[in-house]
């Protein structure tokens, strides 16, 4: 137990995910019942809200709001894509957190994300123990694609996989009903792990899934795909479902959409905008084959259907908040909590474990090439035992009329000092 | 009551939804039941299934299953999309139907789909007729537009409703969630009836719905467009959520893509196929304001959303189907089951009405013009009234691995004669 007492701030940062609230709730429950933290604030928007002293007080909203986050899809307090520059060319951003963390004596520090806030994190960190201030500074993790390292699974996965599963058996349902050829291709996020795609194996597993499921580990080769898609073509009566990651590149490292074009966009990451790989792919297939292709996009829904939200997922993103509030309070800094799984008789039990941020910063985890099928359009048994577990439990918002009740904040704004 | 004993058959047709198999459930249940039908049939892709002789045995399925269609989406028989000759050009598919019907003694028909089916049903009930042959023909309504003549409302609209609505709730969450301006453009499925577009003002209804709302009763005009989109962006921090049918036309009665293109593909019942109109509005926004703007489309997501179906609706789609059979035992024929709601209370009931085929054949009913706002952009309270009642409750498929059990049919083909 350290005795240092002070404020508790956490960002949420990246992505929304349908459970990244719960982590949010995990935290600031956990945070308000420790009594070394004096206060608890919500960062508009991550990062960017400390720099601007822009933060909620969450003392001041009411619990039962705070335990309905566990239900809210999305980043409640805002999110942000924002890199801090490189400390050795310029430390101005890291002086001003400092500035405002010593001004409101902030001295614990979550950050909720995937690998890019894992290393902001580990940043922030480093720079406060370098300047001797002392902070508390745990990252909990969140991201759908589940590829943070040296944790078993991630926090937003268990519930996207079942909105990707669910969403699959519902399309082979209807993308195969009536007696005329129809090759859909569905398009998963994803930028180089394909875990979310994958998931479309379990509704194969069920069998009501894809075909055919193209991942990112795999090298992509257009005619290899081109001669998969005639042999299911002719097999299925001309009823072809495919799942494609959005990442999936050539042996030379070129994504689908650099196939046709040169020009693609990039984030404030430096990563290239992917999206529209189902609909080049399935333009690419009319030409080639001359029948009816249909692209979908999840787009959006797979990450914030709070609706398919696992049970399982929605419990484990809430303990990892309260669990990051709990060591930084016994003192540990600099590490982000992460899922160890234990299969005891057949029963899947998650241990909280504590994972140096510097080992996650930036490291990716691919699905395992051992659970890709040889022929690189499925997956095998092993991921469907990982990955069911994850799945398991409804665990939807409390229904108004029919619809969500999604918590709703006050988003008292502190006064700036 | 009739007396008039032989084997029933059911056929599906058009674009599945959530709850067209529910309906055939209580056709198929009830119709087991009653002692004057010999046998039970279910066709296989519709009206094709009778004219090719493909049916399937539903006497040897197993009850269990049947029940389980209720939560089953799509059409698990098969759907078509057929029109039949006019009957003064070419009589031919008529007279082959009639000799399939007297082959297998088939005296009671089921015809489950939308506008087109109904007229379907109504042709080929008058031709029996004007042949002489006995036969007590039946429309069961099906259609996610919700836009069938004489009826309150349609089977599948509720739950394509709570789709649209809830999947507009988590996405006001998910596209809002940054610091920077987002224009989202979400488009939604209804040709000439803006009714399932509607159902998003329902997300807006609960604080956390699109800002703009373009149903195709209303003439699209494109500068208006950019003009509604600019005033928002101002307002709301660039934050802008709209919802669009995929019908909006010009006053000149043009869709969207015939803006840019004049090459518009037709299906087999001469319909314009639609689509990409969200993605083509964003195109034409990302020029003219220069915004970040991302188009979604819900695709067959929307029609076959199993998962959050409404439990009014799927009771109502099964009732309509076991009602279908009661009548046409009864010696009613040429009719189809249409709803009619009585408000007792605050509490809403619906009742089964019989309405002549003729009313319906080829009707539409489209969102009245007093139930959207002045400025073209919004649903009033009445809608929202309207609305309310068809999307409540839960009924999803029962959980097995964590993911939805459907039926499994036997689909025994029935042997030909």
């Amino acid at each position: 137990m350290n005795n240092l007492k002070g404020a508790a701030i956490i960002g949420q940062s990246g992505g929304p995910t349908s459970v990244i609230n719960a982590s949010a709730a995990g935290v600031f429950i956990e945070a308000l019942k420790q009594p070394n933290i004096t206060r608890v604030y919500g960062a508009a928007h991550g990062i960017k809200g400390i720099l601007n002293e822009e933060f909620y007080d969450i003392n001041q909203e009411d619990l039962k709001e705070l335990e309905l986050l566990k239900t809210t899809p999305s980043s409640s307090i805002g999110s942000v894509r924002y890199k801090l520059k490189p400390l050795d060319k310029d430390d101005s951003e890291y002086k001003r957190l400092l500035e405002v963390f010593k001004k409101y004596n902030i001295r614990y520090f979550f950050y909720n994300g995937g690998n890019d806030s894992m290393d902001t994190c580990n940043k922030v960190s480093k720079f406060f123990k370098d300047s001797g201030y002392e902070c508390f500074c745990m990252g909990v993790p969140k991201t759908i694609d589940n590829d943070l390292w040296a944790t078993d699974h991630c926090p937003g996965y268990g519930s996207a996989a079942k909105y990707v599963a669910t969403s699959f058996m519902e399309l082979r349902c209807d993308a195969t009903v009536y007696d005329t050829p129809m090759v859909s291709i569905v398009e998963v996020m994803g930028r180089n792990a394909g875990w979310l795609t994958a998931a479309s194996a379990l509704a194969s597993y069920k069998g009501c899934g894809p075909d055919l499921i193209y991942l990112p580990e795999i090298p992509f080769d257009l005619d290899k795909f081109y001669q998969d898609v005639e042999r299911v073509y002719k097999q299925n009566n001309g009823k072809v479902l495919i799942a494609v990651s959005e990442g999936i590149k050539t042996k030379d490292g070129k994504y689908v959409p650099e196939l046709v074009s040169d020009n693609i966009a990039q984030d404030s990451f430096g990563h290239k905008q992917l999206g529209g790989t189902a609909s080049i792919l399935a333009d690419l297939l009319k030409n080639k084959m001359n029948v009816k292709v249909r692209a979908i996009e999840f787009s959006l829904l797979q990450r914030c259907a709070q609706h398919l939200a696992s049970k399982v997922d929605v419990e484990e993103a809430f303990n990892a908040g309260s669990e990051a509030v709990k060591a930084a309070c016994e003192g540990v800094t600099d590490y982000m909590i992460g899922f160890k799984r234990h299969m005891n008789n057949g029963k899947y039990e998650c241990e909280y474990i504590r994972i140096p941020l510097a080992d996650v910063a930036n490291a990716e985890k691919k699905v395992p090439l051992e659970w890709i099928t040889p022929d690189g359009t499925g997956l095998t048994q092993d991921y469907i035992d990982y990955a069911l577990p994850l799945i398991q439990g409804d665990c939807k918002a409390p229904l108004e009329d029919g619809l969500p009740r999604f918590a709703k904040l006050k988003k008292i704004l502190v006064e700036k000092k």
